[in-house]
């Protein structure tokens, strides 16, 4: 009952066999916890700092190793789409199709992600008040789906920085759908890197207990056996040999939280 | 030598004949004050804040009305893109293809947009730092294009408000291309309406004078006969009968401001 | 070990009686549960939004009630000074002197609490990086004062708004001195009722749950018995009713972030 | 008729000789181009980052050589004062009684100042929205004193870094009082040099056209014959060399904006 969902893995996927390993071991932690586990892994980032930054191995392999991980971990997949064209394809392998924070205001990707019938994980733009995500959950309604998480990642703060306002939790949890706090992109600072974005890992487990403690229904984290080898968003990435520390600290404050639920 | 362009229209096409009508009227007041003249309407409203907000004609349509008026008018006409297979059918038409600002940061997009061979002009993300458009700029020369402009339309300042940050406008313009002020976006309040994005049309020609002071190559401007009436963004919409004196004032202006060019 | 602190009462002095009321409820609650108490209240509302709001009773008849009030509880006492002058009286009969946090860069206001010998805590200003409250701190040790406390009270978030950075608790932690999360002035919305300070009381709880799972050595909160009588701040204060659900739930979640203190 | 005046000076007190020969400059500055001066400069710097930053001469010998530089250059001076009890001998000698924007919201040095009958300019806050400078005035109206004047000096955007709003210019002109734009301290990036501010004084001359485009009563501007060697704020000071060439363009575009007033 409100179990604490966990969506994890690489930032992008890094080939089979090393996604494989870190989805693995995610798995056996969170189920350890008695956390049910959905594998993370994006298949293109397409919005990269900078047009040198890697983006990882495209829509069509990426999809066939997270068909896949899917099949050898035996637990859900989600990925994130930037095109109506990659939601089709997508829609066949993911089991949450996950819009972008940036993108969460283009109705036509909404629409197609809705029209799958799969669950649509939309990341609140960090140019979005908490309760005009309203809007974008009767975007996905009107197109004939419920099946809606809504995911925290940050406000835009001042430049190269973001905030995460806890007021967040509840009001978009009032909304009536599950809301997930993505611990490691909050704490990225964007740009901060100059042609890439920089972070700070030692912030997630705080941010983590201080939004479990507002109240979530899930966390969102890229996880890494080696950050400091990570094809991408290496600096806010938590280590796997953490997660498990930070899950549990995160399974005991949601237990005095989810009361309020 | 440097004078002042103008990029100005509806927010969304409303049909051939108002378009024109305000097309042409925008068109006579820019020439007799020696401004060059670019039209600008949006085929398509991608991301309004609600599903119901108006979206206009859509790309065929649009783009078949956008060659039109620009046949009628003989000026350049300038629209905004959201997806690659909207760059194709828009380079054939369009002079210069926009970026919208949600979207500045998606590499794909610019890509396609750069090979067009048109001039592309991107928005600056309401979540983007002034020196961090470098990294979107390097995108675009990257896939051989040089005609580039950058657009400041304001930067997240908490929920529902907008700030126009003066500085962007020598940050910006360090990097060699032309910059253009969107004086209406910049003093829209996002999703300040609720279901839609409020906005204060009295603050335009206050912040267009400032950023002329301050320096810019251009002005992007939402104008329409009747405000009241627009199908789009109303509320911090420009009216042609105010068009001519704020320009005015703005050519005055960048006569001195631009000998620090 | 690591007790949570409780600073807590009216926000400014509304007559012995009640006061006392308020207090000695409010230590009841805090006792009950383990909580060491500090009465907390304003003599004198010196930074209003209008020159209409209710001031208090001044230094002077503050000073003896407080007296009376820290006799007759056998608690210590806090209340918050805006001028070198208040501060000789206050330190006779204050535990602890408190600054404001428009005041947090007055060096000679710091330097004066400091000299009483007494606790010095200081609320971080709205304008302030958690970081540069080591300047603060600084200043206070060289005046040889080491007894210091900081309040983090939320940041400004564009006009009328504050948002609680949860990265100001380790931040500020590491300066090695006890940090307190002020949950009501927190939930402010500066000038946000026109001649006076808005505020959501709802958030206080989650604020509350979130800030201690951050991790936070005290709560600072502005209680009453019936918030819509409250003579200052009554928006955002806690009803005496609630308080010992949401210290419950802080001290549970405080068992689980203190392992890492 | 509307003419622009000038507020200028070292940030602190550097000795007779050297205010006064900055003084004196500026002054010839001003006088030559048409504008009004007005001599500034701080006996005391109550609130620098550090308790190390120099702090300058003191009420005492402040005064003394404000008053004697107000002899010499036959000019009004301005100074800002920090406690109700600078005030009484602070009226004495200056021209204009300077709130700083920390204290803009204590009532008593606001009372203090406007009961000296002198003019009062209150810096807007970094924590405050411009329409809620309508409660600052009514604040020194209430002490009967109609003499006031206003000052834009950023506003807090994220940590370390302000951002001049420029629509807080009309806003707080129609309060129906004269705004100044502090050219200086807008640039300023709090804090941004660990144990003392940083500044961008290149944007100096930016935020200067922008603001008068905007429409502004005045510039305040913190100018040095070597700002290097100036012994607070040297980063974002303005040389003299170059006061000329700014306040002549500053002066051109007041012409164009005046016509709004």
């Amino acid at each position: 009952k409100n179990p604490l969902v966990l969506l994890a893995g690489p930032c992008v996927l890094e080939g089979y066999e090393r996604s494989l390993y870190i989805g693995r071991r995610a798995k056996e932690i969170a189920y350890k916890l008695g956390i049910p586990y959905v594998f993370k892994a994006s298949f293109d980032k397409a919005n990269r700092s900078s047009y040198k930054g890697f983006r990882g191995p495209g829509l069509e392999e990426g999809l066939a190793v997270l068909k896949r991980i899917k099949q050898e971990l035996n637990v859900p997949v989600v990925s994130d789409v930037h095109s109506e064209e990659q939601v089709g394809p997508a829609g066949k392998v993911l089991d949450v199709i996950q819009i972008p924070a940036f993108l969460c205001r283009q109705t036509d990707l909404l629409y197609a992600a809705a029209k799958t019938g799969k669950t649509v994980n939309v990341k609140k733009g960090q140019f979005m008040a908490p309760k005009d995500m309203k809007n974008v959950i009767d975007k996905i309604k009107s197109a004939g789906n419920e099946q809606i998480m809504l995911t925290e990642r940050g406000a835009s703060f001042g430049y190269n920085n973001l905030v995460v306002d806890m007021r967040s939790f509840p009001i978009m949890r009032s909304f009536g759908y599950p809301v997930i706090f993505d611990a490691t992109h909050s704490v990225q600072l964007p740009g901060g890197g100059g042609t890439c974005s920089s972070g700070n890992r030692e912030y997630v487990e705080y941010l983590t207990r201080a939004a479990v403690g507002a109240g979530v229904d899930g966390l969102f984290m890229e996880v890494h056996d080696n950050p400091q080898e990570a094809l991408s968003d290496g600096p806010n990435m938590v280590c796997l040999d953490n997660l498990e520390d930070i899950l549990k600290d995160a399974l005991a404050i949601h237990e005095i939280a989810k009361k309020h639920f």
